[in-house]
């Protein structure tokens, strides 16, 4: 079952085009990511502690379809996609909820490390974890 | 020839990791943007001024290779790639400049649209000078 | 009565000292102020467009006591304080809710401006929204 | 003798008002502070290393007076002020390079801790050192 995470644009989110700035978009996914991880009571913190990984990304995608503006309500729905042996990708569609239209999509690739950031297996508890929720 | 910007990772830029969060790399490339136009006597409003064209992103990528972090030195290349009827992608590499390694490369894809972000095509003396200065 | 906004403290928001980065407080101040329009069926866009004003900033203050961290839940009370002729003051506190420390305070003080950013009296039935809803 | 630090004003800094969002004066006064900083040689890591102490701001505050634009250069003139037993205040001047207006001034009140984050006095070298270069 998809992840949803809904927002409004901020003042501080737009620029002088009237429009929410393209980076943006990425501190907005990652928000979404925060709030899956505490829909089952995770954090960065936490699963680091218990899984004794982090997460960093190794890539970050976005395609622009629409804009979005000053205080338009965004519903981000978020699906964990591929998951190799030491990666998890997550896969994002953001909606203007107003209007239904689709404002972007995009993904983030993440890789599992260890204290010293050398990459890691995922630990398979981990996995279903997420398969269980974010599939 | 490719186009260089340089900068320092701030305080701000950071994150709790103690590295440049992955959503700055999208706020340099822009930076470097800016500065590739600036160093043609141009700027995103003198553009839209003289060509008639804005040009917002319809697709942004990053895949992250080492981390960057605070006070390091920065050097980003930035070259003209694809340029298609309406669209302009420009790619970039992000090296760490004490150690020589890449910390990342990725690329923007901007569309031309009109003043009513209505797509247009690129008019031919813009990729004249886009091909001169940035490939 | 004082107005409530609840947060919690994205990973982007931290920096490499582990806490909320100083400026963001500000980002939350604002967020708050929006909320509270928000609250009242409004938003900067239609205040000006009711009532022929922006709200720009002439003034931001924050004192720091205790540090946010990732993911600390964050609860902002906002207070409509001075309203002078041509300018309102919002006073913030900012409380760590699981511990129920003082995290910060500060204010911001706005000035109504035409759409030539020419400053200008508050209209009264603005002044009577703000203090009914937001002391 | 007063330290200087130029930038200019970046597309992500402004908002849909067309102007620089008021948060990102912050982010400036501490990119001047930074670089002050690094004219000594020092940066907030090199601080803790060679003094013991980190300067995590206490009180921060800033007047606006004109808007900053997008592409507008701007200067910011950082002067110590105040320097108690434990605190440090740092004063800014920020002007419009072009017209030579007055954009904002403000100051950061920074406070000297050890690795717990307890307050200590300044060592007097380093104090010695900020008389010297920034003032």
């Amino acid at each position: 079952m998809a992840f949803k995470h809904t927002f409004r644009v901020r003042w501080v989110d737009t620029d002088a085009a009237g429009v929410m700035h393209y980076s943006n978009y990425f501190r907005q996914f990652e928000a979404c990511e925060e709030e899956f991880y505490r829909s089952m009571g995770l954090s960065f913190k936490t699963i680091y502690e218990k899984y004794g990984i982090g997460l960093p990304r190794v890539e970050a995608h976005c395609n622009y379809k629409s804009s979005c503006r000053f205080d338009d309500t965004i519903e981000i729905t978020m699906k964990a996609g591929e998951i190799g042996d030491k990666t998890i990708t997550y896969n994002f569609q953001v909606l203007l909820k107003d209007s239904g239209k689709l404002a972007a999509d995009g993904y983030l690739k993440c890789i599992a490390v260890n204290e010293k950031w050398k990459a890691i297996p995922i630990p398979e508890n981990f996995v279903k974890l997420i398969r269980k929720h974010g599939t």
